[in-house]
Parts: C-alpha cells; structure tokens; sequence
C-alpha cells in the first residue's frame, strides 16, 4: 500500500467513555470487518458501550500478546480529550504502540512522544498523511475501479465497499478493498485519509490510491462525504474524479429525511444523486455507470425491508440491496456483465 | 481579514529565471494591480522577463525604502530551487522581509530562518494557513456575495473580481476583494490560500472567508480552479459551497480548446458550465444567479472581439464583458438588479 502504515496486530480497542456505538465508529467498525485483529477492549469508568470484548488494561493486553492501543473513539473537534493523557501514558509503559485516526497528531499529548521513543513503541496518526501527494492527472489508468457514494456521510459507504469486496473474493475476482479514511485504514492496514490531504492535491491522492493493475483487477474504494454536503462535498468530488470510477455504487439511508446533523439540507432523492453523481465520474471516465444501491435499512422491519428494496430497485433501475441483510449476487451479476 | 498577514510594502520583486509572464504569474498581478507597491525587479541572468520596473539588488532596494522581498515566479511542483538560497540569503541580510506563496516554507532552505531570527525579519509563507479552520456549516450569512468561476484555470477569474470590486467601489458601493491564492493575497494583504486549506476544512475555511456583513455589502470573492478540472475541482466546489455567492460571473476563454495541460479535457461549453456551477451553487445558496460572463479576449483582434462578447452575451443571456478591455457597467447594472 502507498502509505506504508505497518499496524501491529492484534489491537486493544480504548472506546473512552462512549455512551453507544455512534461515538465508537472506529471501534465498531473493526469489530465487525477485522474481528479477528480485536483482542480486548478497555473502557473509561463512564462508558456505556460493550463490544462483548474481554475487558483488559494495558498491561494484561501486552501479556495477551496485543500489538497495538488502538482508539475507537472520536470526540467531537477531534481533539484528544485531556483526561485520556494517564492512559495513552500506561499503552506506551506497557510496551503497546498507539494508534489514533484524529485529526491532531498524538505527539500533542504532553510528554508521549518522549516516553514513546524511551520505551521503543510508536505513535501512529493514521489520519495524518505521511507523503506528499502529486496534483491529479486525469490519466486513465489500467485495471477496474468501482467507488461507493453515498446522499449523505455515515450512512454505510464502506461497510457496502468491505462487502463488495468480500463477495468478489468468493467468487474468485482479484479485487482490494482501497480505504480512504481512518476506520478503514485500520481495517484493512493501509490507505490514504483523503479529508487529511490538503485540498490542492486530494484528486491526486485518490489517484495514487487505486494505481494500475492487472485489466481484470478491481480496486473497490470505500467513498467519503456526499455531494450533497456544505462541507465536505469537495471531498467527495475530489475523490470521485481521482478513482475515475467504472462502476458507482450509491448508498442511501431510506429513513433518513436531511443531512446527518444538517436539518436544512434535505437528503437528495436517488435520481438526482445518480445524475450529479455520474455527471462528475464521467469527467475522467466516461464509461462510468451505476452499478446498483446500497440502502442501510437497519432502521427497518423485515417485511419493510423487502419492500423498500423492491421498489427502489424499480425505481432506480438498477440492483438494490443491504450489504449487512441482503445477498449481493444480483448486483455483481449485473455490473460484471456491463 | 482573517489570516493576518502584515505585508511590508513596498516590495522588491523576484523574477527568477523567468522566460516569460506566463513563469511570473505572480509577479504580474503585482504589476498590474498593486502598481504603486511594485518598487522594483530582481532577476537572475537567464531571465528573459522584463516588468519595466528599475532592477535593485536586495541592498539598493532596502536604501530606497523597500519592504519585503517577493519570490513572484513559481517553479514547477513547488519547490523552492537550491539556486536561489544566495539570493534570498542577501535579501535578509539587506533587512527585508521574505514572502513566498510556494506550497512549501520558507524555513526549508537551509540556514534562512536563524538567519531571519538575528536579522529581525519575517519569513513570510502566504499560502500556508496559519489558523486552523472549521468544517463548514453551510448556515447563511448576512451581506452579499459574488464569485468569480470559470470552465478553466487560469483564464481570468482573479482580474475579474478584481475589477468588479473596482467598478462596484467607484459606484459608492461597499465592496471588500477576498483573495483565495497567494497572488491576490499579496495583492489585497489578506485572505486565505483555498487550496493550501486541508480537504475537509476548504469549504468551512472559505465560509471564514466572507463572514456576516451589512446587507448592502458585497464581498467579491477570487475563484479557483474549476469543476471540470481534473485535479482542482474539489477546491472548486468547496469554495462555491463555502462562500454561498448571490451572484456567480463565469470566466472563459473563447480561443481555448481544452484545458491548460489537459488535452484530454475540453473545455465546457458555457451553457454546460452555467447549469453545473448554479446546481453547485444553489446547496447553499437557493437564490444563486449568473450575473454575468467575463471573457478573456487578450488574444482577439478589436473586431473579433466585439462580435465574440455580442454572441455570446446572445448565446448567455447575461451581460457579457472583458475586465481588462470593456465597460463593466451593463454587468453591474444587470446583476446589481436581481
């Protein structure tokens, strides 16, 4: 991977004083897409949230044999908090390297970098870029790209692309899950934190992340921000033009009415989106196509559910599914065939 | 304004090596803007560049009251060249302050900031941000806004606003020139290098920009890039999200085919441009409106010129003028209406 980020493995989860997992997306997402890499968790008195993980300080997560104090959590500002300082300190003591996906670096924490060096460990910022990046080129590469969209943030962009993935693998395709944000990145030990990149240059570091590949290859890269978005749709259309994407994957909340946080931007409908959407990938690619919807319908009854997915896949079109509920056949069978 | 800068005028300007205008883009929009703190050039032997200012070496322009000392050339990729340490090394020795609107410092070239330090003189980097910004709201602001965008880099967008914030100013309007790159920050002493922000703050960094005014008070704002830019077009659109503009002027250059460096991407045709840039615009701004077309006819002869801004004002519907060669009345007179 371009960003070199060695993690060592496996990780005690720090989820603070999270009261649910809407505070422990980073947590939570590795839970669920790097199980295996989840040894314990360690929780602040006040915390509310369980991930069913063994609860261990740092010191008994080292004896188990634990690589890395990983933080799940993500208070808002992206700070880190001052009460966190005692045990980002004992992580260091007890011989684990600490990794953050916060926006300030963890050297800002009083007396870690020192005590980091002292004691041989590293302090890993995943969301801080670590190389230069070029401006984009526009240059077709080789190799087949397909990138998730979404009408809003946080509503299931890369749990979609880790699922695609996943279900190309088990078919045989050769295909890389491409993370470009801190939650992904740890899952998956590599990527580049697009939102991190100085803005001039984002387009070009989506371009370094999915290089060319072998013609059959997928890169499958996991989208970020929304269009839609007053403040991050430069984001997004930075990394929509960089992938020059064959294939779009729009994900979509159906319950969800505004933006996230944004009561006065309503979510786009799913036209709109697929117009705006392919309009900007046909810039570097003009082939790009929609290759089917992503729609979380966690927040629905079984029976709405089939029925939900049933009539967008009407509407739009084009294959609809939940990557978390549904099988993901009929949306491969479809945009492999384009 | 917001980043503070404190520019020491008058200012020695270097040409480098510079060939030609297009080397010095910088330097000719002090030349042309800033005339009265142009106070001389410095060139190094191979340039072929002549501004018509008297040339001093850094000691001669220090005697005759010069300020700082501006790098007005910008080398491919960034990067400040090795040659040039003498020359900036005598500039602090002279007392000057240095100022560059290169990606990377000043503080890279070997020696220069302890040299600065004992001097007592500013190195001074206008495209590197020295606040950090917030993400963007996307909440309306009072007072009245204006951006200059275009189909294309580098066509005109700086002089345009430029010249608007003139004529509006002449007209007894309150008007205020926000610059977004680093030419029209020398130009204007203040604003924020869009492109230098980091991708998830652009948009809230150009919110910060042009904050709540009176209500008859217009901010013209610099645009940058373009959203049919490959590489640049995430900038774009944060800045059109961020600044929320009343009215756009879209920029163009009829005798350009394709991009600047792109032969792969035509440029958009106008009608194309307006429809993106007003869906761009209406996020956060649902009374956006073309005000006008700003054309670039430097390479026009006078008749061609006047039957090319009469076509296609027809073809636009809008006013349609070159800052640099027409009237901007019919322009301010139409938009000023809305």
């Amino acid at each position: 991977m371009t960003t070199g980020f060695k993690l060592r493995k496996p990780y005690l989860l720090f989820l603070g004083d999270a009261p649910d997992e809407a505070e422990a997306k980073t947590a939570c997402g590795l839970r669920d897409w790097a199980r295996d890499a989840c040894k314990a968790q360690l929780r602040l008195p006040e915390a509310k949230l369980d991930l069913g993980l063994p609860d261990m300080t740092p010191d008994e997560a080292a004896q188990a044999g634990v690589g890395s104090f990983v933080i799940g959590v993500a208070p808002v500002g992206g700070q880190i908090p001052r009460e966190w300082a005692p045990v980002l300190h004992s992580a260091v003591a007890a011989g684990l390297d600490v990794v953050s996906g916060m926006h300030r670096p963890l050297e800002g924490v009083p007396g870690l970098e020192e005590a980091a060096r002292k004691r041989g460990v590293a302090l890993v910022n995943v969301r801080l870029p670590r190389q230069n990046f070029p401006a984009g080129s526009g240059r077709r590469r080789s190799g087949k790209r397909l990138l998730t969209v979404g009408t809003d943030c946080a509503l299931g962009k890369k749990y979609t692309a880790l699922a695609l993935t996943e279900a190309m693998r088990a078919r045989g395709i050769s295909a890389d899950f491409r993370a470009t944000g801190q939650t992904g990145i740890l899952i998956s030990g590599g990527g580049i934190a697009l939102d991190a990149v100085t803005a001039d240059f984002a387009a070009g570091a989506a371009e370094v992340l999915s290089p060319d590949a072998a013609s059959d290859h997928w890169d499958v890269i996991e989208g970020q921000g929304s269009l839609f978005h007053p403040a991050y749709a430069g984001v997004t259309l930075a990394l929509v033009h960089g992938s020059q994407p064959d294939v779009l994957i729009l994900c979509h909340d159906p319950t969800r009415r505004h933006l996230h946080g944004f009561p006065d931007f309503p979510t786009p409908d799913l036209r709109t989106a697929t117009t705006r959407y392919l309009e900007a990938a046909r810039l570097t690619n003009p082939n790009a196509v929609l290759g089917g919807i992503s729609l979380n319908t966690s927040m629905l009854a079984a029976t709405e559910r089939a029925r939900v997915l049933a009539e967008t896949a009407d509407y739009a079109g084009v294959p609809c599914f939940d990557p978390l509920q549904t099988p993901l056949k009929a949306t491969l069978d479809f945009f492999l065939r384009q």
